[in-house]
């Protein structure tokens, strides 16, 4: 069994004949067109509302196109270029509710690529059109990774006497880099995203180095609270090139996703420098490289990459709120990120300020060592029990039940990938409709208990949130039923000042307090920017995260993608990686097929460069 | 993707009537001789000459049945207490040159298990009965392992004051291993044999520990010579549960594999302890336990295991011989298990004796470092290039093209353990000829240089060498060019003796050294047990490895199966494990799935305990 599953496969199958299937003849036609340079013939193969998501194959870009005027204009700017050729089914088309969805492969001037496209028909004309197109790069032409068939022969046969084994090999690499040998992307940050990221380049031969102010890889995982375990399950959670074994828990406990990630750095053999800081980075616009002035275990040293990658954490630089007598608080108080577990607080009176993942994480383990605990929610909150999100809401994509019905990770990567995020959130919709109906009593008790609940502004739920925004939610693994019980004691309103000993919120409650936790959030991923390289620099490349779908924390206008990730920024050479598990697995394809274009020294003129709405 | 191949899986594609199989009929009509105890009944459902391979499923052992007398022989003293039911195909039959060959799996009294049966038409009487009948144990009611939709949660979801995390666990757990808590086995040996074993045993809920004297795992592999690959391809080599990524060599690296073998040992959470040797060990019979004395980092401790797996290295341990002036030579010597490899000896002369795999690895490694090497050859060698082998050997089962034939790891696991030892060979030897004839230029080359070539007594070549007497071979990963081309120089004849300078052959021959490297080979495993336990001990258990098979280095009687391997010993609870990867993966299986039913209790009686014929 390979993990080959991110190669398109052709349908090969005797007994199905693809020529015969209504979506070849829809590809053949398309391609006609394309053939032709034909933009207003390969335009009529979509429908009047129509979304089409491209990764990189086409547009250099992570970009959505919509309508017949969208695909006009991406295909007049990039159809010369890109010559896509080739494009047939990978395997039968299937046809639910009127949508036929058809899995292709086709190849381009500079690579090969998958798709996924579903056809409906237009009622004009009858005939089958695209509704949602989606176009993702796959591999580069000459730049094929070494798997499978292409994997290295390791033992190098005959006799030689100027061998050089693996290990010589891999040590005088370690012994040149940073200083003899320059890596060609630097990546600042080296948890699940920075490790996925290493592992790709490593694999399509970019010379990188991951650099992480931790003692070991995993330790972003290892040093948090213990009772942590993922809250996705584990279907959801596979890294590039490896997967866990079947064994692996559903949700894995901090310090065995620590250890994996560990092992993981070692056997894809990505450079990764632990114990090491940037302390601080600008770019050299006439070499066109970055001078990044690091520290590896104390020792000063200046990296000169080519391209440099933030992978420091979505959830960005902490926010701690400004609160007036935070000065003459006399116990403790520090941002959730710098939580150090509930250990040192049995007994202790605890305020968390905060009512999302953080604080009920914290929250909960406080209350398990025995803290008197209180939460404060200033907002609404999210909150879906982690059985019913992991079954209604990612069950038909990552789950065992997916994999039984022939869903492998890298489809369902592609299946979400191929969802539109304008139209995302009315499918999104029905399954939190369906999760709020399943857990009616849970939330009963915790409206009872006074706490403010949301859905997110339409009703669209987690994901949406997650997308959107990155805060608002709690995905429930026990700490909301304390709450719901009153076991953890709950205060709602805005904070007003602290005392020596105490929080007041604006209605004059008073909750005594030895310790205060500030579980309020991050900023935007370019805060990193402005530490690292300047405020200029941060500004040029402003807010990162989120749609622009004018809900609460997204302002608007409409962006079509996540601002700044795995994408060119309005800062040459600089990117932003990160997110979940998922999303570090499943991006850092298109990003590490981005950074390989340029080292390869291909032209990647870049489509629809996001403007800049927001500083933050 | 999941990895449970191992797992039988039903055939649900309802456009194959399974009712329709002929396969699935025979399957039936043996299901109602099962169902009806009639020995007789079921015995027809077998080909006069035929071979019914059990792999624990119904004789709690490691077994070959021959013909319908062999077959009534094995039935009679298991079908009542065995119960097999609902003995189906897992995927259409298919048909070959006039056998038909079926998986099925199938249900017993305490499990479940696989099949795979050849059928070919009865002359007599027209109908379909079995040339080959393989049965294996899959897995015990009760005691399923905990994978895919059995995964553990991880998550402890709810809050609990009494939480205790699985770092907290397995570090309780590790610190009362060996002092409050005993294993239930003892693995002796942490290469891939124990570690593979300690993997399975883990996952099947028996308390069980591995020991090592290296000072971490994989060192049995770094510490070997610097220019070391593995000889096998990667398709053959993977271990349990967790398969080589992808990317991964064809040959892997020396201390890649090490590497590897450290992060799985992790991983899988096998217990194990590094820089630990045992000392001593005797069995009480009255407490049905072993008392074994060990040294960890140097400390004592005594262990009661109640099972003991000598997994310590199929080779056993090194054949020195005694030669006459080995006490007057000046030089360096030592057994090639001792060669610390070649870096110390550039320019110097050494000899090495022997002329199989460790003589030419270490010959031409030390030829590659600049040593003035003479190899002296005592008796014919069998030789087949690397590629030769990996191509025409095992890629039919083991490769990229197996695999995209639905070949997987596991499937072609099981399509070996089909083929009955007694008549491999006639396998063996066509593939054996292609080889020859394909490097038919090589052998000449090789001839020309005055080297022995054989091919086994019966021509049958490298792998029945392998299962025969563990030796008699190179797989030429470059070595044999030295040879061939006089680089490295070839000496032929027994030694007489030694002097304080040189190697002197029978017919007088003077070979001048300033090392001598006995590369003479291994005695059998039991030796392992007479050094651990007692010579009565290794005594009474007799040879380890070879079949039967009336060839050099394997005398008679024939026994079926490997002797002593993976399965019940005349020494109650002492097992051998070992063999390379592949075997190491494969039959840790059954060895894990015996244990397993002891630890749990069931009752365990052995058809066909073997015999002793053999003491070394």
């Amino acid at each position: 069994m390979t993990q080959l599953d991110e190669r398109p496969v052709a349908a090969t199958d005797p007994a199905t004949d693809p020529t015969s299937d209504p979506a070849q003849t829809w590809l053949d036609s398309l391609q006609a067109a394309f053939a032709a340079r034909d933009v207003g013939a390969a335009t009529a193969h979509f429908a009047t509302t129509c979304f089409w998501r491209d990764l990189v194959a086409f547009s250099w870009n992570i970009t959505t196109v919509e309508d017949r005027p969208g695909v006009v204009e991406l295909l007049s700017a990039t159809l010369d270029r890109v010559d896509p050729t080739d494009l047939r089914l990978s395997e039968p088309s299937s046809s639910e509710d009127g949508v036929r969805t058809a899995w292709f492969e086709f190849a381009t001037a500079v690579g090969r690529g998958r798709g996924l496209v579903r056809l409906v028909v237009d009622d004009a004309t009858g005939r089958e059109v695209a509704w949602t197109f989606l176009t993702t790069l796959f591999e580069l032409s000459g730049r094929e990774e070494p798997r499978g068939t292409r994997r290295p022969m390791g033992a190098e046969h005959g006799a030689n006497r100027e061998r050089v084994t693996w290990a010589e090999r891999r040590a005088a690499e370690e012994a040149a880099l940073g200083t003899e040998t320059q890596p060609y992307v630097l990546v600042i940050g080296g948890g699940q995203g920075g490790i996925a990221l290493g592992a790709r380049l490593r694999q399509l031969g970019v010379p990188s180095l991951v650099i992480d102010k931790h003692a070991r890889p995993g330790d972003q995982w290892r040093n948090r609270y213990k009772s942590l375990c993922l809250h996705d399950p584990v279907w959801y959670d596979h890294l590039p090139y490896l997967k866990f074994p079947d064994n692996w828990p559903v949700f894995a406990p901090k310090d065995k996703v620590g250890d994996w990630l560990e092992f993981y750095t070692r056997v894809m053999e990505v450079p990764y420098w632990s114990s090491t800081v940037a302390t601080s980075a600008s770019f050299d616009e006439a070499a066109g490289e970055w001078r990044v002035e690091i520290e590896r275990e104390g020792r000063p040293l200046v990296l000169r990459p080519t391209h440099l990658v933030l992978a420091t954490g979505m959830s960005g630089k902490p926010n701690v709120p400004v609160i007036p007598g935070q000065d003459v608080f006399a116990g403790e108080q520090h941002h959730s990120s710098q939580h150090p577990g509930p250990d040192a607080y049995a007994g202790k009176r605890v305020v968390v300020i905060g009512s999302n993942n953080s604080a009920f994480d914290i929250c909960g383990a406080l209350w398990e060592t025995g803290a008197d605990v209180t939460m404060v929610q200033r907002s609404s909150t999210h909150i879906v029990k982690s059985d019913s999100l992991m079954e209604i809401g990612l069950g038909d994509l990552y789950s065992e039940r997916a994999l039984a019905a022939g869903m492998s990770t890298e489809k369902a990567d592609l299946v979400f990938a191929s969802l539109p995020y304008r139209i995302m959130h009315e499918f999104q919709i029905p399954l939190y409709e369906r999760m709020r109906e399943r857990d009616a009593d849970f939330y009963a008790r915790l409206e009872a208990a006074g706490f403010d609940l949301d859905w997110g502004d339409d009703g669209s739920g987690l994901f949406m949130k997650y997308l959107r925004r990155g805060s608002g939610y709690y995905i429930d693994v026990g700490a909301a039923e304390l709450v719901a019980d009153g076991e953890v004691k709950l205060a709602r309103g805005q904070v007003d000042h602290l005392t020596e000993d105490a929080v007041v919120l604006a209605d004059g409650t008073t909750l005594p307090a030895d310790l205060v936790v500030y579980a309020t959030g991050y900023g935007s991923m370019n805060g990193w920017a402005a530490d690292l390289i300047s405020q200029e620099v941060a500004d040029r490349v402003g807010k990162v995260w989120g749609l622009g779908s004018d809900t609460t924390k997204d302002p608007g206008p409409w962006e079509g993608e996540q601002r700044n990730m795995w994408k060119p920024t309005q800062q040459p050479n600089l990117w932003f990686h990160g997110g979940n598990l998922h999303q570090s697995r499943h991006y850092s394809l298109y990003l590490a097929l981005q950074l390989t274009a340029r080292h390869a020294g291909m032209a990647t003129p870049v489509f629809g460069l996001q403007e800049v709405h927001h500083l933050r």
